[in-house]
């Protein structure tokens, strides 16, 4: 039986997230930034001597060579792991969160949710049935700015979303890396690891979660043209997409891994009947604030003037810049709050991703590769 | 007979441009900004007084009633005007151009070229067959840091284009302006006067202008929404675009006058192969330069290390800003010296938007209309 | 007898501003934007040769060999000039400003006003004495955002000025240009035609003077680090300051021409006791409005919540980028009124820098050179 | 005797941090934001309930009541701290960081080093003849980009320092907050607790350490204007200072805590004999590489093209900002590592601020002080 989970760090188990990877060093540190939790077991790599280091380096107690070893004998422990995190390539985020799920364990999986549409759909019913939390890491979602605008929007400040653009553009991809034995891309641009779609599934996803997000309004149909621009590549490394809101508000989302000189820059507009927003990632801590024939308005993370729920979100005060991390950090500080909610048998209160968003973008990613199969015209993005 | 016209200002007239009026004043200081040129004659309104008014308040000399007096007078005088210049609301611009061309008279016209399509091409025919001068004022072409744009993707800097991304967002029509006897939105809105595209028509034409001016490429297929977001306006206030390049590159273009808090955002970005390019209108003196891997270069108008074309546009050192006047007056100053060359007997040499340029625009504005009123399916823009 | 000046536009007289001169072609440009003066005399040059050449590019119908010959000859013309505008070096203002006012003709002269603070008391009184117009080009203070600042904290809306903060920051002679044979560094390292000052003399009046005009307020007091940081220059390069105010606020002055990357970084900044103000000269038409435990404003130049003084001052809607020559246009646009008006023998209205202004810039060189002579101690600015 | 320390995080302490601190918490995010140590125990306040709580909000194992109680049972436990975290208000600087000292635990202070210069000598003595550890938090010396504009500087790429510019602005002292029970506030402007010095002591000496750390230069002397512009409060809240550097080189350095609507605005510009470098700490992952003639250059931190060193201090590819809590904890990694070599027996190799860097501020506290005092005449600031 588990320490009452109040007056503890919540113990946390990885699958993935080995020496090489990106990702999984930034779960670690957004996990563990509030002091909330600890990881203390992991799955790390397929290959065990890379598991073994790897788990050695963070000084974690126990170390396993399979997640299937992992989940047997965490959750038989009396003080086994109260949640995973899932930090693998696509293909594995559903095989992985399924047998977590199934032996009761809460999950924090890593977006896209899984490598097909049809995955997306059992792992609706699976968390469905469960009692546990489960949770996706749009990580954007957790900038306070983001949650800022959200609540702008909410409140009815920008009246009516007419117009919303949306972009997330790179640069890593924009030769052939993957030729070159870089891990992060020989998984990303290989469809049997990442699903059917590539910059798509990897970062519009993310545009997509943000958009709908921050406007409350679901994207009801578009029209994709998906390229490859680098010879030799399978899935495509761009996108330009028009989009249709439920509203009847009209977007665009571009995104693209070939695009010179862009790091990281997701953009975020939205254009309302009174107002309007503007949030830029690589400057996470300033929001626009846009009203006709009136100072445009720098809302800045940090502000007294901001909502409560943002105010919450922020550890130091304005001008002391938080960034990517943070961000993480934020999502991971109400998913730990809920899942101490659940062990205590409370009604969870959500306010991140979860399985309903992660379906949606499987759903966004088969229409974008729908519509530009068939020669970039209009698809239907199917409602949850 | 005329002086020669090497040892004197050129003699302009106008139409249009009475009071009231935005872009007459534009165009009267910037055909004379560099001492090159004087307004001298004007039917600058169809009402009398106001033409008279507006015509006193320039201390110009010759004050017409209507465009045919004007072009009947002038064309007989010894010092009649060298060129005219179109000012007026779109319906206007071929036939006062028209009778121009007929009585010999050079031309400047505002954009877009036409009412129609059929009249753009009936224009290019006129023109041709003349020897006169034929311009049409997509004046942001003349910005220096457009100038030295098109210059690296000629010289091969950022490789082939393979993205293009441009917008044109303005928020002064985001409330029905029209119905309030605001004479600029009057016009805009009316399609008996602006034609069958309302933003489409006044921005986009710039924007798709541009796109091809720094490219060097045509777009040779487009997927047009147009929105009227505002109630009981007749023409669209909204358009979002996928683009098709002739070399295969993809791209977007978007154009509003209802987004909230934009002035006169016009963007352009282009992505090639080896580096991009960005560009904003309202910090007009600065062009990003960027190649992945390398530290971004921001490249400044007036600095000696940009091409000997583009220095020759700027009036000043490097940090004495330029703008929008000036580069409306290096567009007249390509003219005037085109005007010079033609009378002494010369060759012109152009790098001012021209007739085909303007039938270009026509042709642009029919297919985005043809297209979203199909559904917003692919549609080709014919080729001049 | 001239005619009546409300019916036709001023004529204006250059001396100065020949081939090779960069202030001559802005002065030509400014003073001719809005259509109310035309420049049609010059003596631009003391080489003959040099003066006929570039009258000539100008079409000018008079071109004089000096300006002793100009102002005989033009005080005797029925049509002669108005007024005339002073481009030369610095120890050339003086002598020609004096005879010109002498002969009755109205003058506008480039700064500093005199070679010596003698010189400076001296044209105080010449002017005094006399009926005419005198206007000193701190051009600077013609951009509408420096106006709306003025007029905010006028309005109190920032509180009592605490600190201010203005740095005028160039490179160009970073390295020892004038040996080059470079004429604009020439005569501004030169001791015989730019005073006893380098760079304070330069642009360090600029900044004294924006920050006056600014806040109105004096600077009581100051304590001067003047330092030449090239190999055999005689006069300083760089300044650094401390500022004590008449309010008992503090303040900080740098200039100098040797900040490596530095254009024409011309940036004030105003603290009060409410607010604050930020403006820079390389984006000059963006004013940040600050209040504490607000967000901050971005006054917008063209937009109409500016007041009616500053809206007089722009020819664009907002987004249409104005600069360096339409701020300078704006002091003639003012001081042509005023001659306009005195000529109808009305009283001239101002709001353009004057010979107090004039020799108040002289007080501030002279103190700021006998500061840093003494070992950068305090030294009182003499009031007028 | 303690498990060697490659194998297992160090444990950490914590003197002050309790509830109502802001340091507190940066601290403990940024040691244990690497993974390589953890905080375990704490005398987090003077107040015993209070420190209790705030031991228990971090899951501590050990809260004591005074940090002499701690020292006593920590130094004597086989799993005692391997160093201790002082946070307190500057009063408590140098007694606990003395009696940790004493009983051999590595210490990591905040600045200022302590309340006088004796005391700031008396600690160096302290530490040189102990074999132990002791860091001063100047934390923003651990952004990457300061990293790497102090490489820059030491590889010759700017040339000789010229000039430096550095301000810290913050304005949230503007109003008289110490009279509203602010903890922050009250001891800031409290003299037995701040010292002689109020904003100088405060953020200046983080201005002069980034000053001195970018170019390895001294300041030679200074010339200090303090005021204090709220009523009542007997601390200087805002300084104006002239530097002269050990070189030559010329600066400024102004801090203040009354300047409206700066949040938190530390900016450094060096100007050197052949290029410029400039950074902004609200937006820290991007540096100004400036020549004279060339396009600025923007490095941005997480690009390849870093020197080496710096590239160990991200931890994100570029574009995912990294902040103030991560360029704290490049601090802590350097602390952390040296630790681990002293235990080791082996050489620390420093890379942090230490005691001589606490001494340096210090030492110009006093002199600005001093100057001030004296009327803002200049004073050498003594070399340790």
């Amino acid at each position: 039986m588990k320490q009452d989970v109040s007056k503890r760090k919540l113990r946390v188990g990885i699958v993935g997230g080995g020496q090489g990877s990106f990702i999984g060093a930034v779960h670690r540190i957004a996990v563990e930034l509030d002091g909330q939790a600890e990881v203390v077991a992991g799955a790390m790599s397929t290959d065990p001597r890379r598991a073994r280091d790897s788990a050695a380096a963070w000084f974690l107690n126990r170390s396993y060579n399979t997640f299937q070893e992992m989940v047997e004998a965490e959750s038989q422990r009396p003080d086994g792991i109260d949640f995973v995190m899932i930090t693998t390539p696509n293909h594995l985020h559903y095989p992985v969160a399924k047998v977590f799920l199934e032996h009761g364990i809460h999950v924090v999986s890593d977006k896209p949710m899984s490598l097909s549409l049809e995955e997306a759909q059992k792992e609706v019913a699976l968390v469905e049935k469960s009692n546990l939390i489960f949770a996706l890491t749009h990580n954007y979602t957790g900038y306070p700015a983001i949650r800022q605008a959200r609540d702008i929007v909410r409140r009815g400040e920008i009246g009516n979303v007419r117009k919303v653009l949306v972009e997330y553009l790179q640069d890593w991809l924009m030769e052939p890396l993957e030729r070159t034995g870089s891990k992060q891309a020989s998984w990303r641009t290989d469809p049997t690891k990442s699903g059917i779609s590539g910059c798509v599934g990897d970062i519009g996803t993310h545009a997509e979660n943000l958009l709908e997000f921050v406007t409350g309004l679901r994207i009801s149909a578009l029209c994709a043209d998906l390229t490859t621009f680098v010879d030799g590549r399978v899935l495509e490394d761009d996108a330009t997409m028009l989009l249709r809101l439920q509203n009847g508000g009209k977007g665009i989302l571009t995104c693209s891994q070939i695009t010179a000189g862009e790091e990281n820059n997701l953009t975020l507009r939205v254009y309302g009947s009174k107002a309007s927003l503007e949030w830029h990632q690589m400057e996470p801590n300033t929001l626009l604030f846009k009203q006709q024939g009136q100072p445009c308005q720098l809302l800045r993370v940090g502000q007294f003037y901001l909502s409560s729920e943002v105010k919450a979100l922020t550890r130091l005060p304005a001008g002391h810049p938080e960034g990517y991390l943070e961000a993480f950090a934020n999502l991971y500080r109400l998913i730990i709050a809920d899942i101490r909610r659940v062990e205590r048998g409370q009604e969870p209160e959500g306010g991140y991703p979860n399985v309903h968003d992660g379906l949606r973008g499987m759903q966004f990613i088969a229409a974008a590769v729908e519509s530009s199969h068939k020669g970039a015209v209009w698809v239907d993005v199917l409602h949850a």
